[in-house]
């Protein structure tokens, strides 16, 4: 079996993550995350809590649900919006898009009316996938989940990112008038794809993980905090490369700047903040690329946009963070219209509306691009090589049968660890090599074996994940050598 | 001015959160989390995380959206219905429980047909608050939201547990059949309250805490984990009690099996799980109680319920927990209505649907009447002694003049610190005394000072939140004292 059937099962076996409700009909595209895969996704949360932290950045919580006002606003009511066509027939309603991207890759979907569109369903005789009938209908279909709310209409959030911006003169007050302000958030958002589909990667219910900057025009170029970050390298793939069938290459982000592939260094400096999370939790970056949307690809408020992808196995190249020039749109449709003045003073005393640049991260793709690499068989036996510090299970205590004594010492061991805020586990069955190989298969980077000579010199053996070397260690020296251990790796 | 009133007034200009949106007309019930909020809400979540773990509790998540099949079978579409009444003249709508609690507190409405209530409010000349109308309708108004998802209808979920339940099958798998199984999940639930209010504590999106334990009915007494926790003391309020006018008494969890106050020895130990937590959060003891529900009272599923209310200056007692003996209504229902076996089989080898003993936090209401409560004026200033592990902020670095080079030295101490994960900020501005009264204000439990004696010795003096006190200490130790103060609050 190669090795992503393997992962599957894996995934499956160990209730990682899986459709939910499981024992009622599930609605396509809602995930349910079992006690492994939630201590992963809790662990990557919080590095990248400490990695934009690091970066200045401070957190904020706004609801999942807002007002239609909001979203007028944003230009989500209006723009958000697939073009889609229904079988008259089957009543099965497809992304024209999706439908005819492959037979017609060069078409330019979102330059054609709904009148265009029709004509071009009819005259190339476009059909129903399922009961091949001839499509001709034309319709929108918006994207965002309406609710209803103390008799008002309101909406799910389609992003985090529209309700960060609304409390900007919050922030700047807050922050005694200084810019730039770098704010994230992270939280969930829905949208009504019209096919949920490949697994955590397009989902109807998904957590996003955005920094915004909200900077003055005159601060985004040059900027400071640029000079720390300029020497970092990554894969570029312009708009330009792509429309002249080239590769992505390889650039410092000072290159970026002076090759003119990015204007301005406090956007380069955006690309610097995500590099530095992947780099931790250890993705490889020979399978990442920055590609850059072309042109026509643009969401409605991008100046410049990148995608940051990483080629998976399962499902090719996935985007898991855009990056984001925003401009003024935001702030300047918000202040139009709420009314209220969102402008703050540059230096030369002159007001105006802040520049939003943009760092996207979708939490469920990201993890699932992580696992799936780190995924690893080893000797005909399933490995997770996560880092240590995103591994779900710190460490486990064995005893090596569990009679003699050896079990109530594995026990104290287990609890002492537990009691210092440590995940660890207390495994009693099966035998060894079973024991670490359950272990070895979520990640568990340490285990630790009571045997007969532990009751003779208060010793255990420890195991390391990576190597399965073995060494003997005090038993009163264990919480200090995990701490250790994971002081270490973070 | 009180200091509840001065409260009331940090809350707003530290945004420690607020109605959401600010800049456009908010729906009452949805709150915003300030940098400073989120802070603290993040901290406290990850300790209750620490302490359910502590106790052996695996963590789940489950969408926030679900089909009505789901509630169909936990009773909420049938029973989560709140009594109203509309006002024929201005429209307003009022719960009626709410309207008449005050001059009828000895009613039972729960037993009240709608022809009986119709009859009561006729009889008594119940009158609108607002228009003064005589009221006299009766309707039901069920506290769940309806979503359209992929064209069908589903709900927001009203709590966190009934979704937990729905995989039961699969943690008994992956614990390899192992009972009792304890499982927590931590996330937002929602209800379209009629009428919102008091803030942070009757909102319509909030956040839940919900550790579950899965038993068989052998498990529950005698309860071997009991042992450990027996000792601890808590003011218990029976149904009695309250009903003979007696108040609150100190009990040990020992004395309330002896005394038949509680039932289980498994159910006894809910309420130290939940004890543990607030004596770790430094909850005041005192202004604590343990309320039985009412017969009367009690929630559809439950067989037992008790209340842990703290005593608020703002909102009088405030319930943060519920803890409750659902017995095997739950799993029975899901059973039934899913037509999926959720039986396991005890020592005897008797098939049975397990019992589940639930702890139930409402994170919003205990994060407020935590910094309620811990929030003090100091010398006429306002100071947040919040425990130092869930102070926003961990320490502060401050140049005594931001020139002669002792600004450099602070940014540098403050960059080491940050980028050791350490919530540090940096403040250059203001007199010394300003900037510790802006640190203590939001509670950060350490600040460092560079000063011109700093430049000659490479020392700086550390100021404790707690006493004022000053010490200097070396500029190259300042990492390892920071963690080991946290270590050792924790």
């Amino acid at each position: 079996m190669s090795r992503i059937e393997e992962f599957k099962k894996f995934i499956k076996r160990k209730k990682i993550f899986q459709p939910s409700p499981t024992i009622y009909e599930s609605i396509a595209g809602f995930y349910e995350y079992g006690p492994f895969g939630i201590m992963i996704k809790n662990k990557l949360v919080n590095v990248m809590r400490s990695e934009f932290q690091k970066y200045q950045f401070w957190e904020v919580e706004f609801p999942l649900i807002m007002p239609p006002k909001v979203w007028e606003a944003s230009g989500h009511l209006e723009r958000f919006v697939d073009k889609i066509t229904t079988c008259q027939k089957c009543n099965n309603i497809y992304r024209i898009d999706k439908l005819i991207e492959e037979n017609y890759p060069d078409l330019k979907l979102l330059e054609m009316s709904d009148q265009g569109l029709k004509k071009f369903l009819e005259e190339n005789e476009i059909i129903c996938p399922k009961c091949k009938t001839r499509l001709t209908d034309v319709g929108d279909y918006n994207l965002m989940i309406e609710v209803g709310v103390a008799g008002r209409q309101a909406f799910l959030r389609p992003e985090t990112a529209t309700t960060t911006y609304l409390a900007f003169k919050d922030y700047y007050s807050l922050f005694r008038n200084q810019m730039p302000i770098k704010i994230y958030q992270f939280g969930k958002a829905y949208r009504n794809e019209i096919t949920a589909r490949q697994g955590l990667i397009r989902t109807r219910e998904f957590e996003q993980f955005e920094g915004q900057i909200f900077i003055l025009k005159e601060q985004e170029h040059p900027f400071e905090e640029f000079q720390h970050v300029k020497d970092i390298k990554l894969p570029f793939w312009s708009s330009d490369a792509q429309v002249h069938g080239k590769e992505p290459e390889l650039y410092s982000l000072e290159e970026t700047i002076d090759k003119k592939i990015l204007q301005k260094e406090a956007f380069a400096y955006c690309f610097a903040v995500a590099y530095d999370l992947l780099a931790r939790i250890e993705l490889d970056l020979n399978k990442l690329r920055l590609r850059q949307h072309l042109p026509d690809e643009r969401a409605h408020y991008a100046h410049d946009a990148w995608d940051l992808e990483v080629e998976t196995e399962q499902f090719g190249w996935v985007e898991i963070c855009g990056i984001h020039d925003r401009g003024d749109y935001d702030l300047g449709r918000h202040q139009k219209f709420s009314k209220t003045s969102l402008e703050v003073k540059n230096s030369k005393g002159e007001k105006e509306v802040p520049q939003i640049l943009e760092i996207a991260f979708g939490v469920g793709r990201l993890m699932y691009c992580l696992i799936e690499q780190k995924f690893t068989i080893r000797d005909g036996k399933n490995l997770l090589l996560l880092p240590k510090e995103i591994s779900p299970v710190q460490c486990a205590v064995f005893p090596l049968m569990n009679k003699d004594g050896l079990g109530d010492i594995a026990a104290k061991i287990n609890r002492a660890l537990v009691i210092n805020g440590i995940a660890s586990v207390l495994d009693l069955k099966g035998s060894i090599g079973k024991r670490y190989a359950r272990m070895d298969e979520i990640g568990t980077p340490y285990c630790f074996t009571v045997d007969y000579q532990s009751k003779k010199d208060e010793t255990v053996t420890i195991r390391d994940r990576d190597d399965t070397s073995q060494i003997r260690v005090p038993i009163s020296d264990i919480p200090s050598i995990v701490r250790d251990k994971f002081l270490k790796s973070s």
